[in-house]
């Protein structure tokens, strides 16, 4: 175990002869949000949080902290869900969150550069206008693009877009001493060496500080329709996707929801869903350049559902119709959390196939340890959401059923060759399972990047793995 | 430099108890066939070429080499262009040609997992039937598709539909010491640590031995169409590229050509191009789930290709038409090699905004060096292939004007934001501009990479870097 170095007033002066004194907070002046995530199960508390403005500044405090041996912790939005952007080791934490600036729209190369900082939410309304689209869409809009480039996150329109990764071009990096790399850049294809910048993509800011980022953009579709489709069971409703997204077109989005996370929803947002009377649904989303794609998809994956045992099909072709459905799959995660008094959630990925069999298999844990179990997520990417609920359990008892359900849920992922995570990341919560879901040839290969990257291990330490 | 050991009759025996003799070669018995690649300019031999049948050989192979300090590189189908399938160092050669099997086509899953040697144009054979697609379209189609992997090969698809790293969704891999490894999966969304997936992707050979592909298709698009778009100079071809690129759905592939390499082309496959009476061309095509959607396509911009100068517009929507046009573009490489003593290339990758000015320059740089030049390529990618003939330039002459193009052409691309290389790798020719044109910091993290992965550098070694 490193030992560092406990932060002293030498060390603050610094930061404030770096930053301005407005910028550099200590000790009782940092505000308690800073010590945990959006999940809140683990805090500790920065010795230091200095709100960065330019990557000159990151990469003197990177140098400061590697001669000083300071542990340091980049954060966003703190909307993450596994701690990874706790400062565990204490030590300093740069805030991004005024690091927010757009800085180059590029319509012939359609990349968008821009600082890490900035809000996922922005990022579409700022490049929509010029009929140009960021796909990647979770649910969390209110993150900051460094988190999701940091955490790889997913989201919703995975099935037909891919992920952040997949529209990440290129990056500036603050290597651990306060080297300044860039990695990738506005080309469209690269082969001159190795990848380093998927290598700090999903990275959890453990190899690297990234303080500018490439986005690659694509035209925007101008035509959009959703489906929402009650099946009578959960398993009709999987069993329906394969067939789904063969059928024509890949659909944007294909999400699947029972009826008592619905009915949660409708309870939070103080507003009804179209309908609530199935036992699951299917919601998908199309869209494209013309109508009649739309269309045809449309009227090919309706059919094929009706075969396939669906109860209706509602469509839902306007803005205001679309917004009312996606607001509400956009709520489930608040609902739930608002339904209980505390919860812990596992966001593992199995290939499409295994989706029917692992949400029965999650569901069959609340009888086999007594605990209330939510689910929702993206049935067409085999992306899972499964959140456990602590409702009136005992700190005790339900700190004992979450390592049993957690147990039984990873294992049974493992078995079904999954992965602990699909786009949450592993930060600190996530670790156990990882380290038990791969082997430690590939849990050693990733320490020999790690110490390879970060050799002093100063860099948002005790994340990912020990 | 680490000293090698030599191999001796030891070394074959426990080859030849490994493999069984008869695929087995050493010395003079090896065929000179694979003392180098496509390009051949760079010859070595190995001193033992072992054709392998599983990963348990490799793993078997890879160990004793690691206990013995025996360099060891692979091989597919030696149809790489930068020396990176060659022997430098001698030792053992892996040649996985008989690796050639489909293990598994998940039509769920939308995944075919296969052996490093099989073969890409069977691919798309073998998964056409059941109306999937592997959209990666290197020109090279008797490539293996482990070489494809190694190289993060790229092709004429990558407009719309990205380059193979975007295909591979798992891989086995034995490590230089022997251990076999499985990185990602059928999954289809990953944040479960580091990405060791896409630093193997591209690593040209040197960090693992690939050993098994788990492939990502997508369903087959039903119609298909392409445009060859003359215009009266390159300079508004090119111009019109972005224009083309936002009129509507994203081309599948955007090619430029000029006439002299189509009168090339002609010449070499004794067979007419559509047309050959305009200085310069795009070849455009669309691919989608209805004709609709297509033809739209094709009706935007046919229109706005002619508001921008093009002096026709010839469709084509036959198989028949389609496959003449293709395999014209497929022969390109062919016919200039063909039309000369001996070439070399530059597969540099720029962004799109700048692909008009850096093929100006490439030909401008045939008056100034004296020296034939041909180029074609990715227009809509920014990925462009420059040829440069020797024709009958003395030995000597020709060496040193390669190093003043190359050296012109790369110093050019980096200052517009360029790479050495979007889809062919660095290998051993292009260490060198490589070097250049990334910083020593980033090398050096390439480099620290290398050491965590094989510490001994006994695979494939004396490529990408030094």
């Amino acid at each position: 175990m490193t030992k560092y170095k406990k932060l002293d007033e030498n060390d603050l002066a610094f930061l404030r002869s770096v930053c301005s004194p407005e910028r550099v907070a200590a000790g009782s002046a940092i505000s308690q949000d800073y010590y945990h995530d959006e999940l809140g199960g683990i805090k500790s508390a920065p010795d230091a949080l200095v709100k960065v403005l330019s990557t000159e500044e990151v990469s003197r405090i990177m140098k400061y902290a590697w001669d000083n041996n300071i542990p340091v912790t980049p954060r966003g939005q703190g909307t993450g869900l596994v701690g990874a952007a706790v400062a565990l080791h204490g030590g300093i934490m740069l805030d991004f969150s005024a690091m927010n600036h757009f800085l180059d729209l590029d319509e012939v190369n359609m990349t968008l550069t821009l600082e890490p900082g900035v809000l996922l939410m922005d990022i579409y309304k700022y490049v929509e206008p010029h009929n140009l689209f960021y796909p990647p869409d979770p649910g969390e809009k209110t993150a900051s693009i460094g988190g999701n480039v940091n955490t790889n996150a997913g989201g919703m329109r995975a099935v037909k877009y891919g992920i952040t990764r997949d529209y990440v071009r290129g990056l500036e990096v603050v290597l651990p001493d306060g080297r300044i790399i860039e990695t990738g850049g506005k080309i469209a294809k690269n082969s001159s060496g190795y990848d380093l910048k998927n290598l700090f993509v999903g990275s959890e800011g453990t190899l690297g500080v990234i303080t500018k980022i490439i986005l690659r953009l694509i035209p925007l579709p101008k035509f959009k329709l959703s489906l929402l489709v009650p099946f009578p069971d959960l398993k009709s409703a999987i069993s329906a996707v394969p067939h789904v997204i063969r059928a024509s077109s890949t659909p944007t989005a294909v999400e699947f929801m029972e009826r008592e996370v619905i009915l949660a929803a409708e309870q939070f947002l103080n507003r009804k869903f179209p309908d609530n009377s199935a036992d699951a649904y299917l919601l998908l989303t199309f869209d494209g350049m013309s109508r009649e794609e739309i269309d045809l998809a449309f009227n090919t994956v309706a059919a094929r559902c009706l075969e396939l045992g669906a109860l209706d099909v509602f469509i839902s072709d306007t803005d205001e119709r679309n917004e009312s459905l996606w607001a509400a799959r956009g709520a489930f995660l608040e609902a739930i959390k608002a339904s209980t008094t505390e919860m812990d959630e596992c966001d593992v990925v199995v290939p499409r196939l295994h989706v029917a069999e692992f949400i029965t298999f999650a569901s069959s844990l609340q009888k086999k340890h007594q605990v209330r179990i939510r689910s929702f997520g993206h049935a067409g990417d085999g992306n899972l959401h499964i959140y456990i609920l602590r409702d009136d359990l005992a700190k005790e008892q339900w700190e004992k059923t979450l390592a049993v359900v957690f147990a039984d849920l990873y294992g049974r992922a493992h078995e079904l060759g999954g992965q602990v995570s699909g786009e949450h990341g592993i930060g600190f919560a996530k670790k156990p399972f990882l380290n038990n879901s791969l082997t430690p040839d590939v849990i050693g290969l990733m320490r020999s990047v790690k110490q390879a990257f970060d050799p002093k291990n100063i860099l948002n330490p005790g994340k990912i793995f020990d």
